[in-house]
C-alpha cells in the first residue's frame, strides 16, 4: 500500500458522515459487478438515524447498471431514495419504483454519459468507485466493471474509493478507458476490431479530489450459474440454425460477426450451444456483460476475443477467471458503457445482437421493461443500443410463462421498447420468425405460425381475423376495443387464458 | 449527346415492353425529387392491357422515399402493386395500403441499403433512375436526389435511365456517392464535418447493363411553398428560445450543432425564424431534404453548408437554385440516404434533430405513422435514424387538429415509432416540454402543463389521476380499460371530445 493510499484511509462510517444528507450519489457497478459494498451500508445507517432525528434526508443514485443488494437494497430500504437511474434489478428498488416512491429514469445505457457531461441530470455530489489500486498522481484502476465510472469520477465534486483486495490486482490492464470525441467535429470512435485499444487502463483524477479510501476485502454478490433449461436450449438451437442458414445465404460472413448477448439463461444457452456445436468455430464477442458461459467457449478454444463493460461470474466462474487471468488479459477488454454500447460501433462492427423480450406482439413490437403496461421489471439497459443498430437483431422469449398463464406473444404489447422498425428476428422455443422486409400482416402470420404457444394460437388467430374485419384502415389491423383484453384478464384473474 | 447515349435511346413504351410483368422495380426518387416520370406511365399502360388480356401482372416498387404521382400514383392505380417500400406519401398508394391491397414495409431509410445488399428483400429486376448525364464507360450523374440510386443500380439485373434535360447539367458535382465499409472490420465512415466529401460525384455501372435510355424534359412535381402558419411560427419560436437557453447552459456550443429538419410547415418555420432572428448567426444543415426555407437562410448569409439526400424546391425555389447554382455547388452536398441518415454520423456530428409527430403521449412515446393505430399516413422515413441518435432530439406537433376534434396529445399513442427512451424535447404551439432525465410521472406533468391544448387539459389530468389511483403498479400509470378511449371516440364519432 503506497503512502498516498495510507494518507487517505478511513472507515466507511467516516465517509458516510462526510457525505451530504441531500444530493446525488454516483457509483461504479454494472450488472452486478464492481460496485461499492461497505460505504452504502454505513451511509444508509446514517440516513436512517438522521431521519429519526427529524431531518429530511434524500438522495439520487446513479450507477452503470444493476448492482448488488449491498448498494441498491440497503439504500432503497432507507425510504430516502428519490431518483434512480439508469437500470436496476434489486427487488427492494423495483417494489419502490412500482409503488410510486422512487422516480426511475429508464435510459439507454449509452446515453447516460452525454446526459452527465451536459448537466441534463442533477449534478453529482459524491462518486464512489471500487478499485484495485490508486496512485499518488490520481490514477484509479477499476475492478470487475467499467460502466459509468470514468465519467462519474470526472464530474464528481468529491470522490471516495473502496479499495478492494479481493479482486485480483492483475485486473490492472484489462480496462480500456476513454470517451468519444465530442461534437461538433468529433471524429468517429477509431475502433474497427473487437480488441482495438484506444484508451488508458486507468482513470486519472486530480489527487486532491479523492477525499477518502476505505479498505475492503469482498466478492461481488453474483448469483450461482444455472445450467440452461430445456426451452433455452431449444431457443438457442433455432438461433444457431438461423445463423448457419444466413452464412449459407452469404448474409453473414463465414468468419461470423461479433456476438452481443444479453444477460440471462437464454443468452447463456446460445453461447453454450456454440461451444458444443462442431459446425461453429472461433467467435468474437462485443457485448456489455460476460457471464460464465464465456468459459464454455474458451475451454474448447473457440473465443478469439471479447469486449465487455463487466465481468459477472459465479464463484466457480471467478475461479476459472483467476486461474487463467494472465492469458485472459489478451482475450478480454473492459470498456466504458458509452463505448461498449456505442450505436456507431454496433453499426460499423456489424453486431449479431441477441436480447431477451418480456413480450412481443404480432407486428413485431417488443416490450423489454413493463409488466402489464405499468410495472417496471428491470429497465431497457443496453438492448436498445444494440438492437437498433445491429447487423442482425434477435429477440428471444419462451412463448409462455407462469405455467401457461402468461403468453409472451400478445395482440399489442403493453409498452414498446423496440419498435416494429427495429426488430428483425423473434424466437421462442416453438420456432424462429424472420420478419425482415415483411409488411405488418405478413409479420403477424409468421409470428403466430412460428413463435406463439399452441394453447394461444387459436385465440391469436381469432384476434387477427376480427381486427382485419373491423378495422377501418388495415395497414396494421387492430381492434382498439379488445387490444389489451389479454393483459386486463391477467391483471384481474392472474391468467391470460 | 454522346454516341453511347445515342446508341441506347428508346421510347418509354420500348422500355415498358421489355420490363418483366412480374417482378421488382427499383427507382431513384426521394421526397419527391429526381424520380422517373415517363417510363412508369408507359409500364402502367402495358400492365393494364395485359391484365385485361387475362394475364396476372404484379410488381414490387422500391424507391428512396416518396415520389410523385407520375411514378407512385400511376403504378398504384393499376391495382398490381404488391409490395411498396420504404416510404410513400401519394394518396392512391396510401389508400391501397390501408385497404389491405398493397403490402407496405415501413422502414428506417438508413436500413434499406443493407437489406438490398444482403438479399433480405426480393431481388431487383429493373432499376430506373433519372440522370443528367451518362458516359460510355458507365458513369451516371444523378439529378435532384441521391436516395437509394447507387445501391439499386449496383444490384439491378437491368438498368434503364430517364435522361432529363430539364434539371441543370451543373448538378454534376453536387453528389458525393459512396457506401460505408462493410462488416466485419469495416471502418467508421470518415466524415467529421458536414461538407466532407468521401465519394464520387457519379455512380459507375458496367455499361452493358444499361439497356435503354429515354429522353425527357420534365420538372419534379413538387408542391408550392406555403408560408408558415401562426402555430408553426409559435412552435419555431419555442424551439429557438430553447436552443439559445441550451447555449447559455453550455449544452450546445456557441457555433451550434448541425441541424436536421423534417419535411413540412413546422420545419420550414424553424429555418425561416432562424433566418430572421438576429440572435442566430451561421448554421450548418445535416439533413435528408432541403426545401425552400434554405433560401431564407442563404439570403441573409447564414448558411455555412448543407448536406442532404434531396433538393425538393417549389418552382420559385428551383429558380433561386438555378440562379446561384455555381455558388451553391460549394454549399450543398447530396448524399445517399445510407450516409445522410447514418446513425453513426448522426451521433458523432451531434445533430439537433427536429421531426414532426403525428401524436405523442403523456409519457413521451411518439407516433409518426399511424392514424388511430391502424391506418398508415406516410411512414417513419428518416425520423428514427435521426431522433434515436441525435445530440438533441425535438418532436413537434400542433396540439390539436381538425378544428379541435383531434388532440395530438393522448393518454397512450396508438402506435409507437419513437419510444420514451428516445424522445427528449416535445413542442406544441402551447409550449416546450423538456423531458430529458425525468421519470414517467414527471414527464406526464410537464407534457400536460406545457404542450396539451387547454380544451383537453382537464380530461388528460383526469386520466392521469384515475390511472395512478387504479394501476396496481405505478411506474408508468395507465388504466388499460380506458387507454384508447379517445381514439375509439374519434373512430366512432369523428372527434376525441
Amino acid at each position: 500500500m503506497n503512502p498516498f493510499i495510507q494518507s487517505k484511509v478511513m472507515t466507511a462510517e467516516d465517509v458516510a458522515n462526510r457525505m451530504p444528507l441531500q444530493g446525488t450519489i454516483a457509483t461504479s457497478g454494472f450488472t452486478p459487478a464492481g460496485y461499492p459494498k461497505v460505504i452504502p451500508k454505513a451511509y444508509a445507517a446514517r440516513v436512517e438515524k438522521e431521519k429519526l432525528a427529524g431531518k429530511n434526508p434524500w438522495f439520487n443514485l446513479y450507477t452503470g447498471a444493476s448492482t448488488g443488494d449491498e448498494l441498491d437494497g440497503v439504500l432503497a430500504r432507507t425510504g430516502c431514495m428519490k431518483k434512480r437511474l439508469p437500470f436496476q434489478s434489486t427487488p427492494d428498488v423495483r417494489n419502490r419504483i412500482n409503488s410510486g416512491e422512487i422516480d426511475f429514469v429508464d435510459m439507454h445505457l449509452s446515453h447516460v454519459a452525454h446526459y452527465i457531461r451536459d448537466g441534463i441530470l442533477d449534478p453529482i455530489d459524491v462518486t464512489i468507485v471500487e478499485a484495485v489500486d490508486v496512485s499518488s498522481d490520481g490514477r484509479i484502476w477499476l475492478t470487475t466493471s467499467s460502466g459509468m465510472s470514468r465519467t462519474y469520477l470526472h464530474h464528481a465534486k468529491e470522490i471516495y474509493i473502496e479499495l478492494n483486495s479481493r479482486p485480483p490486482i492483475e485486473l490492472k490492464g484489462f480496462h480500456d478507458l476513454t470517451a468519444p470525441e465530442q461534437p461538433p467535429h468529433g471524429r468517429s470512435v477509431p475502433i474497427s476490431r473487437v480488441d482495438d485499444r484506444i484508451g488508458r487502463p486507468y482513470v486519472v483524477v486530480e489527487p486532491d479530489r479523492i477525499k477518502g479510501i476505505v479498505l475492503t476485502d469482498l466478492d461481488d454478490s453474483s448469483g450461482e450459474f444455472k445450467a440452461p433449461d430445456e426451452n433455452s436450449v431449444l431457443i438457442a438451437q433455432h438461433i444457431l440454425e438461423f445463423i448457419l442458414f444466413e452464412i449459407k445465404k452469404d448474409r453473414i460472413p463465414k468468419e461470423y460477426l461479433p456476438f452481443q448477448s444479453g444477460v440471462g439463461n437464454v443468452a447463456n444457452a446460445v453461447l453454450s450451444c456454440i461451444a458444443k456445436d462442431s459446425r461453429f468455430h472461433e467467435i468474437e464477442m462485443w457485448t456489455e456483460v460476460l457471464q460464465d458461459s464465456i468459459f464454455d467457449i474458451l475451454e474448447v478454444g473457440k473465443l478469439r476475443c471479447a469486449s465487455t463493460s463487466a465481468l459477472t461470474f459465479s464463484k466457480a466462474g471467478h475461479k476459472k477467471f483467476l486461474d487463467d487471468i494472465n492469458e485472459l488479459r489478451y482475450k478480454f477488454i473492459i470498456r466504458p458503457q458509452e463505448i461498449s454500447n456505442h450505436p456507431a460501433l454496433v453499426r460499423s462492427l456489424g453486431i449479431i445482437a441477441m436480447n431477451t423480450a418480456l413480450e412481443a406482439d404480432i407486428y413485431g413490437n417488443v416490450n423489454s421493461t413493463h409488466v402489464a403496461g405499468t410495472g417496471m421489471m428491470n429497465g431497457i439497459g443496453g438492448s436498445g443500443d444494440f438492437a437498433r443498430n445491429a447487423y442482425v437483431s434477435i429477440f428471444m422469449a419462451p412463448s409462455i410463462a407462469k405455467g401457461g398463464a402468461i403468453s409472451a406473444f400478445v395482440p399489442m404489447v403493453s409498452h414498446v421498447d423496440h419498435t416494429e422498425h427495429d426488430t428483425q428476428i423473434i424466437v421462442s422455443e416453438q420456432g424462429l420468425a424472420d420478419i425482415r422486409g415483411l409488411a405488418p400482416k405478413k409479420r403477424s402470420e409468421v409470428i403466430i405460425e412460428k413463435c406463439v404457444h399452441p394453447t394461444y394460437k387459436d385465440a391469436m388467430r381469432e384476434y387477427t381475423k376480427d381486427s382485419f374485419a373491423t378495422a377501418k384502415t388495415k395497414h396494421t389491423p387492430h381492434n382498439l376495443h379488445k387490444v389489451f383484453d389479454w393483459h386486463i384478464k391477467l391483471i384481474e384473474t392472474g391468467s391470460m387464458k
